[in-house]
C-alpha cells in the first residue's frame, strides 16, 4: 500500500494572505525590540542633557517620564538590576528605586548618585541572542555609553520588553552588570 | 521649564537588524496559519481520494497521519466540534474520536459515517479575521469544500493552531458549523 | 562510571514560595475562565431583563456596557460568530455588529431581531475542555439557556478569553452554533 | 433610567470547576520556577561531587546531561551570561560555550577552568521577584553557593525559564554577575 505523506501535502501549497482579513497580533517583533533599545539609549544620553542644561529637578521630571513609558512598573514588580546598584538595595522592583538610581536625590536609596546624570553622551546596544516569546522578548549582549570625555564604559545587559494592550513595549526585566574581569 | 517627551526620543530612532545576533522567535506569523490552513484543506482532499483509489484502510491510515501531524492530541485535549458531529458525542476531544470522525468505521462513534470520504475534490479557507497571540493563532471564517458533483458545502469554522517546541502548527481549537438559516 | 541523573536530582528538591518574592503573572487560571463564563451568562439574563422591565433604550445601554466589558473590540477585531448570525452577515468582527446581534435595531444589520431579547431566564456552561495557554484561554462546551416558557436551548460554544493588562478577561473569540441534527 | 453595572453582574457569580472538563495548561507556576532553580543548584553542587569523586570525565558527562535537560540550547540560543565569563566570550549563546564554563578543557574557551569544579558543598536562591508571563517565568534575585572551607559566594542572577511541549521548564535566559562594590 503506498502510504501518503502528509508533510508533503503541507509543502505543496502557498500562503496567499488575504487582503479582507482583520488580524490582531499581540506578539513583539525584532524590529520593535531594536527599537525600544534605542529608545532607552537615546534617553539615557537626554537625561544627561537634561541635567546639564535645565538642572536636577528637569532631568528627574524626564526620568520618571521616561520609567513610566518605558518601564513596566505600572503592570507590577520589574525585575530591575541596575548596573552600578549594590547590596543591599541591589534590586529596584519599584518605580521609586528605579527614579533613584537613574537621578539620586532619594534619602531612601543613599548610595545613588544619579546613574543618568554622569555625563553621558551616546549609547548604543549590540545584542548577542534575543529570544521572541509571544508579547515579551529578551535581549541579552553589550550596551556602549560614551562619557564627556569621549572614554566608553561597555555594560553586560539583558532587557525583557512586554508589549502592553496599547502595542508599546514596556521593560520588564532588566539585569545590567560591569563585564567580570579575572583578578 | 521645557518638558522633553520620551515618546519622540523613542521615534527618533531607527532600528536596524545586527547581522551577527541569532535569533529565537517562538511565535506564530500570519502565513503560517495560511499555510497550515492550506495543508488541511488538501489534507481533507488526499484522504478522500486515498479511500477511492485505495479502499477505507488506506484512507484510514492517511486520517490517522494528518491527525498526528496537523493535530495537538499528542499536547493534551484538542477542543475539537466537527461539522456534523451530533449529541451525544458532540465534541472530539481524543485523537480516537477525530479519526472516527474522518474516516467512520469505529463502533463507539456509530452516527459517525466518515466525513472526509464524501467525494471532496476541493477545498479552500476564507479568513473574516485573524487573531495573533504568541505561539497560538485563531482564525475565523469559511471554508469552502466541493463535492464530486460540483456542488459547494460553505462551512463556518474556527481553528487555533499552536506552534509546537519544533516549530510546526498543530490544531489546538476547531470549532466547525453549517451557517445558520432561520426557520 | 557511575552516570548520575540530573532528572532525580531535580526531584529530589522540594519548591517553597518565599514570602517576601514580589510577583506579576500575567496568566489565565482555569477559575477566572469560569467565572467569565458566568458573567456572560449572568449578563445575557439580565440584558433581557433590562428590556423587559425598562425598555429597549435601557436593554441597548446595558449590552453595549457588556461589550465593552467582556469583549475584546478594544484590543483589535473579535472573531464572533454568533449562534444565529446568517450570511452574509455571519461574523462580527466590530462592536457594532455584536451590539446588533444582541439588541436588534439596526438598520445595517437588518436580520438581527435581538438574540438577547428573546426571554430568557437562565444560562450555565458546561464544558467539554479548556485550553490554557498564556493570558488567553480557550473553553468548548455547551451553553444552556432557558426561555419564558422554561424551553431550555442548548448551543455548541467555544470562547477565547484574553486577560488584559487591567488584569480583566475579554473574549476575542467566540464561536456560537446550533447542534448538528442529522437530516 | 437606571444603569445596570456589567462588573456587579460578573461578580455575583462564584466559579465552580466541572471534574469532567478536561484540561490542557501550557503556562508555568511560580513553584515550578521555584523546582527549577532548586534542581539548578541541586545540579551544580552534584558535578562538582561528581568531579571530586570520579574524575573530571564524569563531571563533564553531568554537566552535559545538565545542560541537555535544563538549558534550552535544543530551541535555539540560550541567552547565557555566566557569572565569570569575560569578554570576548561573554556569551555563551551554544552548549558548547556552556559546557566549557561549566567544566573547562575546551581550547576553544581557554579562559574557562570550570565553574562547577570549584568545590561547592551548597547552594540556594533567594528571589527579588518573579514575572511569570504564558510558557515562561523569569526570576531576579540572589543566588548563595556555599565553597569548600564554607565561605558563601553571593551573585545576582536572572533566570528565564520556558516550559516545553513536554512540560519540563528549561533555562533560556541566564544572567549571572558579582554584586557591584563601589570602588
Amino acid at each position: 500500500m503506498h502510504r501518503l505523506s502528509f508533510a508533503l501535502l503541507a509543502a505543496s501549497f502557498a500562503a496567499s494572505a488575504s487582503a479582507n482579513t482583520a488580524v490582531y497580533n499581540a506578539n513583539v517583533s525584532e524590529a520593535e525590540v531594536l527599537a525600544a533599545q534605542s529608545a532607552w539609549c537615546n534617553a539615557l544620553v537626554a537625561i544627561n542633557k537634561a541635567g546639564e542644561d535645565q538642572g536636577h529637578a528637569a532631568a528627574k521630571q524626564l526620568a520618571g517620564d521616561v520609567i513610566d513609558a518605558a518601564y513596566g512598573y505600572n503592570l507590577g514588580p520589574v525585575l530591575f538590576k541596575p548596573t552600578l546598584a549594590a547590596p543591599p538595595q541591589t534590586f529596584r522592583t519599584t518605580r521609586e528605586g528605579a527614579l533613584a538610581y537613574f537621578v539620586g536625590g532619594d534619602p531612601n536609596f543613599k548610595d545613588d548618585s544619579g546613574f543618568a546624570l554622569k555625563g553621558w553622551t551616546a549609547c548604543r546596544a549590540e545584542n548577542a541572542a534575543i529570544h521572541i516569546n509571544g508579547d515579551v522578548a529578551t535581549s541579552m549582549g553589550n550596551v556602549m555609553i560614551t562619557g564627556k570625555d569621549g572614554a566608553v564604559t561597555t555594560v553586560d545587559k539583558t532587557w525583557t520588553f512586554k508589549k502592553s494592550d496599547d502595542g508599546k513595549l514596556r521593560i520588564v526585566v532588566h539585569h545590567s552588570s560591569l563585564p567580570y574581569s579575572a583578578p
